[in-house]
Order: C-alpha cells, then sequence, then structure tokens
C-alpha cells in the first residue's frame, strides 16, 4: 500500500475525488502486511492501554444502565458472540458489546489522545473492532490492521473538521464514529464502495454536545459508545446493500457545510497516508486528567520539584496554554463531581501539587471536600498565550507561572508532555498505569489482567481475539 | 393537564426552568383523560396514515438492509416482542422493531408534515410508540397518549430549531428523536427527571444532514431509523439511571449554540401546552412528492383545470414560494432517480400536468425516462416571494404562474393545500391513500390491510397493540 502524495491528490478542492473516498479506498485496501512493525507495537501498546481503561469504566451508572438496555435488546451471542469485558461468559451480538464496552472506556479520563485531531481514538475504534473481530472470528493480524485503519480514519477526520467544530461538538464522537465504521469495513472485508458507504452514514449519524459537561451529567459514555454502536450499524447495513452519501464531509450539504464554522482542512484526509500512520502521533494519558491540563501539569510538578516546593508555598499559579483548552476547562471550573473536577485546571493542579501526581486514585469524593485543594483551586488563573494557540492542535502545550508567597516567580514551558509523541509511555510504564486502573475499578481478577498484559505484547500471535474479559 | 401559559412560563429567558423541562414535565404528566377527544380522534387518523406508509417502504434496499442488521444483532423477542410490520410472525426487540418501521415509514414520501416545525413526526413517533407498546403490553389507550405527546414533543422541539436548523440538518431525525424518546418515556411511565434524562440523551445523539439528497442515497431511511432507536435507547438507559443533560437545548453547549445559526424559538416549546396539541396542527401529504412542492401542485392543477389546459397547453411555469422550497428542492432538480423525482419541482409539476395527479403510482423508473416529462420539466422555474416566505413556516404556500403557448398567463395561489389543517383528509381519503399504497407496495394480504384500517378508527377499545404486521 504505497503512500497518497497530497500534491497530487489534491486538498479535495482541485481533484475530482473526495478525500472521504480516498481515504475509503485505502482503508478498504490496508493488509497487515503493508503495516510498519513499528506501527504494528504501538498499535498493541494502544490497545492495552485502551483495555485497560475499558475496565476503568465497569463500575460507573452510565455504563450499568447502557449494559441493561444491551442485555434487554441485544440478541444474547453463542459460540460467535462478542464479549462485555465486564461481564465475563456473557456473550451477545457485536454492536451491542461494541456499545457497552465504549461507553466503559472514556469514563476514567485515561484513554488515549490523538493530538492534531483532538480526537480519543482508542475509545472508539477498538471497542468496535474488538467486538467485531470475535463476533465474525478475525484472526488477531486482521484486527491490528482493522485498528490502524480505524485510527487514520478517526484521526484524519478529526484533523478534517477541526478546532472550530471540536468548539461545538464532541469530536470524539463525530470523528469517531468514522473510526468504528472503518474498523468493521476492514473486519468484514467490505470493498472501497461499500466502504465509502459505511462512512457515509456515518458521518450522517455523528453528533454530540458538550452540554454535559455543564451539568456532569452521562453523555460522554452515550456519545463513545453511541459511536462505537453507529459505526457498527453503518458497515454492516453498507454490506447489506445501504448507500450511505458519498461525500459527507466536504458535500454541500455535509459536515463542513454544516458542523464547521471555520475552514476544515480536507488535505489532511489524505497526507502521507500509508507513510505517517495516525497510531504513531497519539498520546498516551499518565495522569488521569482532562488531557488538556496535561502540559500545565508536567510543568507545574517540574517547578515544584526544582526549587523544592509544596502545596503550601504557592501564592498563585497562572496557566498559559492555548484557547481551546481555557474553552472546555471553563466549563467546569467549579468541580462539582468527581468527574468535572478532572475538567477543572484549578482541581487538577491542586491535587497534583498536593500529592505530587494525579492518577486515578486521587480524584475522588473525598478529594472534592478537601480544604486544602479547595483553597489551592481558587489561586489557578488560565490565560491564552497567542504562540501556544498557534502552535495547536498539533502541540498541547502550556506554561506555568508560579509566585510563592515569599514573592517569588517560577515558570517553566511544557512543549511536549509525558505520553505524547517523542515523550511515549514505555510499556513497563503501561502495565503500571494498566494495573493501576484495574485496582481502582475494583477487579477482582487480576491474574486475568496479567495474562492479558502478556497476550497484548504478542497479539498477533494470537489464536483468537476472544477472552478478555474479566470479573 | 392544564395549558401552561407562555406569559407565566416565559420564553425561557426570563424563567429559570428551560423550556425542555417544562415540555418533559407536561409530556411525564399526560394522561389519557387529559386528552380531548378531537384530538385522540385524528391521532387515529394519522396512526392509520403511517400504518400505510409503514408498509409502504417494505421493499427499499435500504429497509431490507437495516432489517437484516436488525435480525443479526437484535434480540428476537417471544412473547413479549414487537413487531416488525413487514415480518408477519417475526418478534424482535423493540429498539429493533422501531429502528426498522421507522426505516419503511418515510420511504413512500406520504407520511405527514407538521408544517411549523418541518417536522414529518408520524415517521418517528409511531414506529417508536408501536414498538414499545408491544413490548411492554401497553393499552391502546397508553399507546394514543404516548403518540399524542410524542407528537407534540417531536413538533415543538422542531418549532424551536426553526428554519435556519432545517437548512442545515434533517429536522425529522434530529427534533425526531426527541419525540420518539417522549413517547416511549411515556409508555416506560418515566417520571419528569426521567423524561427529561430521556430528553437530553436524545439531543446529544440529534443528528442528520441533507448530503443525501445530492447523490440519491438512502441517508434519509438512516436518519428517521435511527431517530426512533435512538429515541427508545434515551428512554430505556434514563429508566435505568442514566442522565441526560438537562438543558441540551438552550444551554450554552447545547443545540441551540451548536447546530442552529439564526434565533431558535424558545416560546414554542411551551406556548399553549396541553391546549393546541401539535397532532392537530400537522398536515396529511395528499400528493407522493416532497410536502415543498404541494401548494405549486395543487395550483396548477387548479389552473388547468379552470381553464381545460393540457399538459401541451403549458410554454412556461413559473412557482413563487418560500425559500426552504427552493433550497431543498434545488437540491434534487436533476429528478435522476425516482426518489430525487420527488424531489425536483420540475418534475413533481410535469406528473401533475400529465396525470392531473401525484400518487405513488406515478412515480417510477419508467416515468423518468418519459420525455413527456422531461420536456416539460425544463419550462419550470422558482422563485421566492417575500410575503410567502414570510408567513412560512407557518404556512407552506406557493402562487403558480402558467404561460400558454398561446400567450396567455394564468396565476393562482394556493394559501392552504390539499391535506393541510383547514383542509385535512377525510377518513374515506385516508382509507383510499392506505390501499392505494399498500397495493402500491406489493402487499398480498390486502385482508388484514382492511381490518386494520376498522382497528385504528376503534383503537382505544383494541386489548392489544400487536398483529398489525401483514405479508
Amino acid at each position: 500500500m504505497g503512500s497518497i502524495d497530497v500534491s497530487a491528490a489534491g486538498a479535495g478542492q482541485a481533484n475530482k475525488v473526495p478525500g472521504i473516498e480516498q481515504l475509503a479506498t485505502w482503508s478498504a485496501a490496508l493488509r497487515y502486511d503493508d503495516v510498519p512493525v513499528s506501527v504494528l507495537e504501538k498499535t498493541k501498546d494502544f490497545f492495552l492501554d485502551w483495555y485497560a481503561c475499558a475496565l476503568g469504566g465497569r463500575s460507573h451508572p452510565s455504563v450499568q444502565a447502557i449494559t441493561a438496555f444491551a442485555m434487554d435488546v441485544g440478541r444474547l451471542g453463542g459460540e460467535h458472540g462478542s464479549e462485555l469485558l465486564h461481564r465475563p461468559g456473557v456473550k451477545i451480538s457485536s454492536a451491542f458489546a461494541a456499545l457497552v464496552n465504549g461507553a466503559a472506556s472514556h469514563v476514567v479520563e485515561q484513554d488515549d489522545l490523538h493530538n492534531s485531531s483532538m480526537v480519543h481514538p482508542a475509545t472508539v475504534v477498538f471497542p468496535a473492532a474488538l467486538a467485531v473481530a470475535q463476533e465474525v472470528g478475525a484472526s488477531s493480524k486482521a484486527f491490528l490492521t482493522a485498528c490502524v485503519a480505524g485510527y487514520d480514519v478517526a484521526c484524519r477526520v478529526g484533523e478534517f473538521l477541526g478546532p472550530s467544530h471540536y468548539a461545538k461538538f464532541h469530536s470524539t464522537a463525530t470523528a469517531g464514529v468514522f473510526g468504528a465504521a472503518a474498523a468493521t469495513a476492514q473486519l468484514l472485508q467490505l470493498d472501497a464502495a461499500q466502504t465509502l458507504s459505511a462512512l457515509g452514514s456515518a458521518g450522517t449519524q455523528a453528533a454530540g454536545l458538550w452540554q454535559f459537561l455543564l451539568d456532569a451529567t452521562h453523555a460522554k459514555q452515550v456519545h463513545t459508545a453511541k459511536a462505537c454502536f453507529d459505526g457498527v450499524f453503518s458497515a454492516y447495513v453498507a454490506r447489506a446493500g445501504l448507500l450511505g452519501p458519498r461525500d459527507i464531509l466536504q458535500g454541500a450539504s455535509g459536515m463542513a457545510a454544516s458542523m464547521v464554522p471555520a475552514e476544515p482542512q480536507p488535505a489532511m484526509l489524505v497526507a502521507g497516508l500509508g507513510e505517517t500512520f495516525s497510531v504513531t502521533t497519539s498520546s498516551f494519558k499518565w495522569h488521569a486528567s482532562c488531557r488538556h491540563t496535561h502540559a500545565s501539569v508536567d510543568a507545574l510538578l517540574d517547578i515544584m520539584r526544582e526549587h523544592s516546593l509544596v502545596m503550601d508555598d504557592l501564592a498563585a499559579v497562572v496557566v498559559q496554554t492555548y484557547r481551546s483548552a481555557v474553552d472546555i476547562l471553563a466549563r467546569s471550573e467549579a468541580a462539582e463531581t468527581v468527574h468535572q473536577s478532572k475538567f477543572s485546571m484549578g482541581f487538577v493542579l491542586a491535587v497534583a501539587a498536593k500529592y505530587g501526581r494525579a492518577t486515578v486514585l486521587d480524584f475522588t469524593e473525598a478529594a472534592l471536600g478537601d480544604p486544602d485543594l479547595r483553597a489551592f483551586q481558587k489561586r489557578v488563573r488560565m490565560e491564552v498565550d497567542d504562540a501556544i494557540e498557534a502552535a495547536f492542535p498539533e502541540k498541547w502545550q502550556a506554561r506555568v507561572l508560579v509566585t510563592t508567597k515569599a514573592g517569588t516567580t517560577y515558570g517553566a514551558f511544557m512543549p511536549i508532555a509525558k505520553g505524547d509523541p517523542g515523550r511515549h509511555l514505555t510499556r513497563d510504564e503501561l502495565e503500571a498505569k494498566a494495573l493501576r486502573i484495574a485496582e481502582y475499578a475494583g477487579v477482582i481478577d487480576m491474574q486475568t489482567v496479567k495474562d492479558n498484559i502478556v497476550r497484548a505484547w504478542h497479539l498477533e500471535d494470537e489464536s483468537n481475539m476472544g477472552q478478555f474479559a474479566c470479573s
């Protein structure tokens, strides 16, 4: 599978073939042997990282509610059903396994984030791909290939939609549904035209608003769950002959015209396709907070370490960062719930300042009532920095300025947050993170988690893609 | 259930309680005895009209594809399952019956249209309500009540979103999902808070773009199918404890902020609630074409009748109408497929001019190749009329100016198209229309259709809501 030259393929304006069609054609044709080994290895890293996140969300009321719905209306499968990761022994039709596992994957805010697209690809690609792979009995190599395709499709569509879309819509859902559809299409062995239909149907279902951030309700889980379900749906009905719109992104009544206030970026749909894989440009989350806080946490911790400061030394913190961070985080600034507290810059920096880290174990109901954290939270202020804004969304950077009670000011600029490309997590770190999340989630059967870590590192040798569930 | 006074309840601005919350509270509390008999009778009319439309779409490839998906992944039901109307004997979980019947209902373009909201309510309310009523064993009175609530919720949300939303999004889906959720919530006996959660989850899934009109693909069926499914999903997960955003319409990151370019109309959410029922203000479709063509067809037929003109007498036709009609119809003006031909003003008027009617039997593959129709189509031109535009969307009017080959010009203004409130279809006309659609759809078991017509007129006396399917 050669790369597609963007200069020849055009920015979607000069060329008659829409970018989405080129992307569908590439996705349908991708084969395991086309994918460089380094990309496959990275896919396994993200798979393990996602698997832990999917376990992490198992107890959330939204996941329980969506599980109840799935069990109520989904076909319970026999030999060829798909697993609900938190219900070992239960097999259900793929669309519902994707729905439930997709709901669970994004709860603990520890899944990956692809910077330039602002999409969390793992939470929409892996649940769909795993469920469908289990249902159709696909090989582990076919699974990995489908995930690589799903990552590129979701992230490239997210890049196409860009920050102005993200300001209105939850791109992980609206671009993610394309990734779920592409991964499913791969596993169903759809041809290019069918894959394009699947992507068209996916796009006309794309939905997800940020309103839930304002009242701490459960729509985030609905968004990832439904992106998975709708993507699976789109590919299955495409296989059965349903025609999806052919140019759902750039068409006159498509997503760009209706859901992208600023200019979309059609070149991103095909630039370096087959050469630069989106799997390699996604970021792991080390901290358990919103990804928009990570560079700031790293910078704050660097300052405190370097100057041997403790929480009580700090009188004021100014975070200079990009506009999307300021806009999104402002919606949860009050931090009234555990989930909102991960989206409050003040609260997150308070946690980091107090504990020297910000893991899933640190955002709790008890923390919400901690007067130390609440006092520190009020000392944090955000502002937009022009240079950092100009580098976004390619780079998610921050500068932190700390003024001590003694009156000294220290600053640190964080060009690459821990977990970003260039500072990806090691497999040791990924294992530690996975076990910490499983522990947090109350997983009883930790041996299965440990076994699955080993399986992940050798995934291409797996004879079947089943039995990942644990109690 | 008394009415809600809009002056007291406010337009959603002055009052702290969002319009959607008032609507949810009203919907949850609505009881059969609150609904005037005239409204119940009208609901039965729309139910029969919808039932015929749902039969009409049975053979469409998109309906077949969605049926295949449903049979593949949905739980097949025993005693308490829900019917696929085109597969007698098959019972499936409610969400999938709603999905499939919702896909089928909008195919023949004969379902009702609520003018001021630009929503086709039947195609999203009845499939969900019937499927859920069957699954939970609800009474026919509970079913009728749920449909009345679903109509008001869908249409009022559509009115809130308004024409600027409709220009971008397929409102039947984006407002319709609220109606499906409200009807389901009624049948599941959700309380006001749960109903509000259901509507919040519905709104954050709202999707549907017009791109399919440009390439004659099948997304219209995806939209109605998924509005039904997503609405059912929203109510079921609300019952199971999933919290939906509380102010999905007017919240700072809700639908108005993200999906309504012009000013939304919050007063419409509650104006006259409980006094003016949306069921009474919906319009039946007599012609089988896009509703935007109906006033023009009526006007043209009036002119031709009055002046004893035949198709060949006409040299030029100018249609003066509202902007949405011109915008939507311009997308299908080429009329390359049967579906598109119903959305081409030129082609629709050609059919009317040739046959003196525009029924489902007149839009065929053969008609697409008819040189008479193609020649006439080119003689039709649309333009926006300011006065008619000002009356839209409350009124869907048109003026037609015909110039004969002899050089005479005749004009007719159509203030109320046949089927509109004030010119609703009679039960005789509804029966004739239903039988014509069933015949068109190749229904074999016409006796069941005839029996179901009788059942519809006495629906409140039905002991169960099952056995509407026919072969």
